[in-house]
């Protein structure tokens, strides 16, 4: 595990990955993609339509950078061409100013190709002022109502991204409102499911517990005072959220604590696939882009 | 409004109210109970076991404080107690050591003399570091998975609460985890509802908006961004959670974000209820009690 994403940067790319953004039109994405193209972290093709990018790019006085534009216009368009140039560059993936539904149709439709699990779901990655490990949260952007078959999908998927960063075993804990299981909280259920599954040696190369209150996950004092016996103890690599509102109210809370920093990918594919949101800040969009960098160098993926 | 705790208490009580507390055999609790007696804010009857709550009053050097004991032993003893002080006192409640379910039932019933409302939820005030207002979060401990009714008696009761602080219509945000209404999220749909019960003044003496993001719920930069033109627009006062396990999880999220406070309390009952977890600190149960004790004084109550 590391403690913060300087310390997982610090293991960087030796070399420039080459970098695709799906719809490319947007200053932010711009902005931080244009630093890391002159920090040497990745080479880069934007998509999206070619007179708007040469715009905004002189706009912003990035129109002397390395950047290549490949032109589409529909988000349709848009995001076919980008998963072509990702499959022919060998490189990753990144999200601009398209839909998430419209890149994960024009993913699907490469299945073999890009998908290695059965499910696309997505992995916040963050590191907080008052937490001493980077930790993921899944899933706060893409499987809405996850049934026990797609939980359990999502952390098989959320443990392989773990282990291409470099750490093997991450301790899983399933979040809910409390530890005890209620047949009223279908969340309490679900937990206990998973955990039994992962006891029976179904989900391999972690530890899953649950249910388990947030502050038991992520609070060893708090673990010591409710006297809480199992491996997690406040210190979980990964929170599994009970469904995508309650994950990504939660995501979006530790994104406001001062002090955090944030990095945000789809789970499920072969390649790093980066994905903020409209709202991310540019450190965190720039932050996505060199953890994408890092794990693709790494060659990891299938 | 208020912009903090600070400014709330600034207008405390000129004299003490009586607080009594439904299991008081408790270390933070006694601490934070002691102190508000020191400050002239409370005068306090323990309800619990005689013998315990001795020994552990004089384990905390506690014993010569002006501490009223009532002996009780099982925990529905205890509650009905309590309850029964509060009423003879004409003073407010605490939870200390007993389970919320068991307090509830006491109060249930005496439901004539205690409840106002038809349904007993709860409301977490919070002051963020990074939030200009003090606000309400709604329900975060009682409600499981409130049904569109529910919903509006919750948001009419924290009006009230909102009210009875001394502030005149608050705003609502209906949360979930998008702004956008989906049929593929009841969140959405409910938050649609109850706006639209609002604007046909169904839930009066407040603005009711939703479905509405965190960021544009809590964070007028992002609304602006995003170009929101609701009257929200980052200023909730009352964010309202999707259900129990969501609002839980960001409820404690806030409570864990440094530099913030909080106080907890039932709503629906005709007197302040003060409702904390076992993990909160002493800090924050000494809070709620000189919050409760403000909004007791004020008599605003029925």
């Amino acid at each position: 595990m590391y403690r913060n994403f300087t310390e997982l940067l610090a293991r960087g790319p030796s070399r420039p990955a080459r970098l695709v953004i799906a719809g490319a039109a947007e200053t932010k994405t711009l902005r931080a993609v244009a630093k890391s193209v002159r920090e040497g972290l990745t080479g880069t093709t934007l998509v999206g339509d070619k007179n708007a990018l040469t715009a905004l790019l002189k706009e912003n006085d990035l129109f002397d950078e390395d950047l290549a534009i490949r032109h589409a216009t529909t988000p349709k368009e848009i995001c076919e061409a980008a998963c072509e140039e990702v499959l022919l560059s060998g490189g990753f993936l990144m999200k601009g100013l398209v839909e998430t539904a419209d890149l994960i149709q024009a993913i699907l439709r490469r299945r073999e190709q890009m998908l290695e699990g059965t499910l696309i779901s997505h992995i916040s990655l963050l590191e907080l002022p008052y937490r001493d490990r980077l930790f993921g949260l899944s899933d706060t952007s893409v499987v809405i109502s996850p049934d026990i078959d797609q939980k359990t999908e999502i952390i098989r998927a959320a443990v392989q991204f773990w282990n291409r960063m470099g750490c093997s075993c991450p301790k899983v804990a399933v979040l809910a409102a409390v530890e005890k299981v209620s047949s009223k909280m279908r969340d309490t259920l679900d937990a206990r499911e998973l955990s039994g599954r992962w006891h029976a040696g179904q989900i391999p190369g972690c530890v899953v517990e649950g249910p388990l209150s947030l502050d038991l996950a992520i609070d060893p004092a708090a673990a010591t005072i409710k006297r809480y016996a199992g491996a997690v103890r406040g210190d979980a690599d990964l929170l599994l959220a009970p469904d995508l509102t309650a994950g990504n109210l939660l995501g979006k809370c530790f994104n406001y604590t001062p002090g955090s920093r944030f990095a945000g990918f789809l789970l499920g594919t072969k390649m790093p696939v980066v994905l903020t949101s409209r709202a991310s800040s540019l450190e965190n969009k720039l932050l996505s882009i060199q953890v994408g960098a890092c794990i693709q160098e790494r060659r990891t993926y299938a």
